[in-house]
């Protein structure tokens, strides 16, 4: 086999081109039955094979320096530098980050997960090179989308002005993570259409020089390509034509559901029955409400199938779906002057990409009040890679004056708070999606939400009072039941519902007979829900216990071990409790 | 004089060509006038007054909708729209915000103020119309560098496949703030050069019309040009040449300086001497540095007159100064990759505009722990309008893990935690620049800032410590005496000096002979430093009371009216000691 020839990068070059070639067979296979074991990205890994062999090839690394976007098409790049255990040896699959991670690699420069930084970064290592005196490539890996985020945008007007080494490689395969939207994609379009010639050309306008290459699987001509630039005085744009899933048949026919994907995959299964869930009721609730009322707009920013917005429900709703590309700043400032022009938008964003949106969500929703509904999916502590932690959403959003952001615990309420929020017309609505399986009441639940900050006590007890947020109600019902079982206390239940504010008049009552409010909540502490009740008690005499995640990036931690380390087990909270009273 | 007739917009209709020359003349006199007396926005103004006049008479706002960019190019837009008093009463100048607001005006759509948000908040306008089956104009008007900033780009990519009626107009007069930056703005001067008849044109490679117009202070030009292309059907850019500060010749003549003014700027008066404060601290310091090291870059986001980095600190630093445009994404991501790669970036920014950059400093600062100096300018309450804040940073960049966030109080403090900064390889670190008259005690601070969280006890009392951070310590003093003075209180005082931990072996030792913990903070309280403090004292019987900030958008209320409505006045933190003791 080739690749048990291959160590580092260096080993390349003593390979034949029709070992690349052999090597690229290789290196697809084991990438697509670990990615089938394991799930995770699949098609844009597959994609960007030969192109990743022939950056190896042509450039040195890690002298010459390599920044992949979004980071999730670095798998070719991690086999051919040191890691290919992590896709040959089944044992050790989970050993190395699905992202560039400097930690693992000396070849790896930054953490990266989100889209949209190469450019911006590269820009960076490029002038400290220039100011050091310093003399080899800096290489931008940008694809898969990436090229429609603001940031890779300021990047490339900052990069064209360098008068240095500076090479932007965009592997465009097509597609963003589901369909490419946007004008620029038609510029990309026209430019493939064209072999690259047409006069009208968006990189060429920045001032880049530019080359394009139709065959983007094709070894050789690669190596051609990147040899022709290969120490190039001055800003180049390779646009470089690749196939999304190459080599992989279902990969490649249906690019959207291979973009990235779950264990077995490729196995043939009988697919689960479909069951109610979060994203069931809401894709139900936006489709009966679109149907009604034509103002309605679903609107995501390229990750639609992370929401349940398959194919499907897109192509039912028409032109009441919009799908921005990866720029959520956009997406928050357009579902404000949606709601502002009278639409009903729901924008459906993941808790890990609000976070591109802080400005767009304070300047151009909460201060214009735009009574726009924002579903903020996947939001709480898990084992996931550190540039995808969802833990940071509570203190990011919920500081923002006007905002109203909700804290659903099951269905019946989810329901009501999207109802409350599509019929009012006063604040920007934000509700966290729950993220733990579907529970259900039976009973509808008939809150009046426009009575902001009424959190609902669920058992009114003594001694000790439990606020169990969101994810989280259930854990307090746990710790309730635990005070009963081990202390015979009979504890005071709260489900706060509102993150954005506190209930001054209950928590006021509880003054009466408790003298500990325990809080629990599914992100980070700082910043968060619990400190502000905790600053609320600071002048009493109640005591106050905040539980949820530490400050910290944590990376790939099982969620076990988390809640351990943040005393997250009723057992453990109990233990606190205990030694607090 | 022709102002007088004009109310609303409607009557500019009945206005001859010559007319509206006067009009514009009048109109020019009167802002030239007012902006000299009050402060305010100059050139931008001066070089739109025609554009207005022009778009108010083709276009019928407010049917048709009016999206001002950046929002300080609204003056001639106010005095067109029943708003004149502002500008030709001199009791009336204060009357109106420097920017659109929806409460003044039904012309007014948005509240705006920071840059690059109308594409996107016009193509959600756009889209609603459509959606509704409605029918007009919908126009955003662009200028002033506002094109550099990721969030126009997004929406400038979304807008171009919107299918309908819309119209950008790009005010391009040359520059952004300062100088433009970027390879963009090097198109925009190729379109200039062949009159928008260059093939490759940024406009157009994302599928919109373009007409380019020379003489955009030409109001016959300008109507024929906006006749042209009223009640298009679909996506259209404007491309039209302004001169900033036109009819004021120091304006023209030094566009920068009159970008935004002081009051007086055109009364000849002595210079004041040049004063020792943080903007020549920081500029002192960093050339000082940058001459030892070739490694150091001064970075700016199309602001740096707000910092003091003048035309001549520019000049000076030359090729290790970088001013990325309105960029704020890319200047964090670039100063990331700057330091990852060896060299020893500053990158200044007013604490209003960080808030474009949370993602960022999460992702591709934080997580990456990369030693980039971050210098926060302007950070705390003041009589600001509503879009220029300064109170969220504290909750914006605290609660980010591996930053480090330093509050100094003084000049020594402040020059040691720069030399600190500069010297250390282990993490970003952030510092509020004190927003107060420099104080200096003469004494170098030898503080080891490297470890990490170290509050400073600068006078050990009893009973009640009080906790002054950053900008508040002088107002902590105060208190203090006002205890000793009225309640014979010996009270403990704290300079914490980090924002982004608490010291929690100073914080314990406190409880050995303390009862109440004071917090001091210039900003929202919401997920501030003081909320740690209550967080942290939780579990035990210290008492603990926040001073800082509401959570609410403030606009032009004075900052004697904040103080007394946040008790922060010795008096009232007094009164609120007494009744917690």
């Amino acid at each position: 086999m080739i690749l048990d020839k291959i160590n580092t990068p260096e080993d390349l070059k003593f390979l034949t081109l029709a070992e690349m070639k052999e090597l690229a067979s290789e290196m697809r296979e084991f990438i697509i039955k670990k990615v089938n074991t394991t799930g995770g990205h699949m098609g844009p890994n597959l994609g960007v094979v030969e192109a990743t062999i022939a950056m190896h090839y042509v450039f040195n690394s890690p002298k010459d320096k390599l920044v992949f976007d979004v980071a999730h098409q670095c798998y070719p790049h991690k086999m051919l530098t040191g890691r290919k255990e992590g896709f040959t040896d089944p044992d050790k699959y989970l050993k190395y980050s699905g992202f560039t991670a400097p930690e693992e690699s000396e070849h790896d420069i930054f953490k990266i997960g989100h889209t949209s930084t190469s450019v911006s970064l590269a820009t960076g290592l490029a002038k400290a090179r220039d100011l050091k005196g310093e003399d080899y490539n800096v290489i931008a890996f940008i694809g898969d989308g990436s090229l429609s985020g603001g940031e890779a945008f300021e990047g490339l007007d900052n990069a064209a002005t360098l008068g240095s080494n500076f090479i932007v490689i965009v592997n465009d395969n097509d597609m963003s993570i589901a369909e490419n939207y946007g004008g620029l994609y038609r510029n990309l379009q026209l430019l493939k259409d064209t072999h690259g010639k047409a006069e009208c050309n968006f990189f060429k306008s920045f001032g880049f020089e530019y080359y394009y290459l139709a065959e983007g699987n094709d070894i050789e001509k690669l190596i051609e390509l990147f040899k022709k630039v290969k120490d190039t005085k001055h800003p180049v744009v390779l646009h470089v034509h690749t196939l999304k899933g190459c080599g992989l048949e279902p990969a490649v026919e249906n690019k959207e559901k291979f973009h990235w994907v779950m264990p077995g995959v490729l196995d043939s299964k009988e697919a689960p029955a479909p069951q109610e869930n979060y994203y069931s009721l809401t894709t139900d609730y936006i489709l009966d409400k679109a149907k009604q009322d034509k103002s309605v707009v679903a609107i995501s920013a390229a990750t639609p199938g992370a929401y349940g917005f398959t194919p499907e429900f897109r192509a039912k709703l028409g032109s009441q779906y919009t799908d921005v590309g990866i720029a959520e700043e956009h997406a928050v400032a357009y579902a404000s002057a949606l709601a502002k022009n009278g639409a009903k938008p729901f924008f459906a964003v993941m808790s890990s990409f609000i976070q591109r949106t802080y400005d767009q969500l304070s300047q151009d929703l909460c201060l214009n009040n735009s009574p726009v509904t924002m579903l903020v999916y996947w939001g709480g502590i898990s084992g996931a890679d550190a540039t995808h932690l969802c833990v940071f959403d509570i203190p990011l959003i919920s500081n923002i004056p006007n905002m109203v952001y909700l804290a659903p615990t099951n269905k019946e309420e989810y329901l009501a708070m999207l109802e409350f929020s599509y019929n009012q017309n006063n604040y920007p609505v934000a509700i966290r999606v729950p993220n733990i399986p579907l529970i259900s009441t039976g009973e509808p639940d008939t809150t009046d939400y426009s009575k902001l900050n009424k959190y609902k006590m669920t058992h009114k007890g003594e001694k000790v009072a439990i606020l169990g947020l969101g994810n989280f109600y259930t854990l307090a019902c746990k710790v309730k039941e635990e005070l009963h079982k081990k202390l015979n206390i009979d504890a005071t239940l709260v489900n706060p519902k509102f993150i954005t504010g506190c209930d001054a008049e209950m928590l006021n009552e509880l003054k009466n007979n408790h003298s500990l409010v325990v809080t629990l909540e599914d992100g980070v502490l700082d910043g968060g829900f619990g400190e502000k009740i905790a600053r609320f008690y600071g002048n009493s005499d109640m005591k106050v216990l905040n539980f949820g995640a530490k400050k910290e990036f944590t990376d790939r931690v099982p969620l076990n071990e988390l809640y351990n380390r943040y005393h997250l087990t009723p057992e453990l909270i109990l233990n606190d409790i205990k030694s607090c009273l």
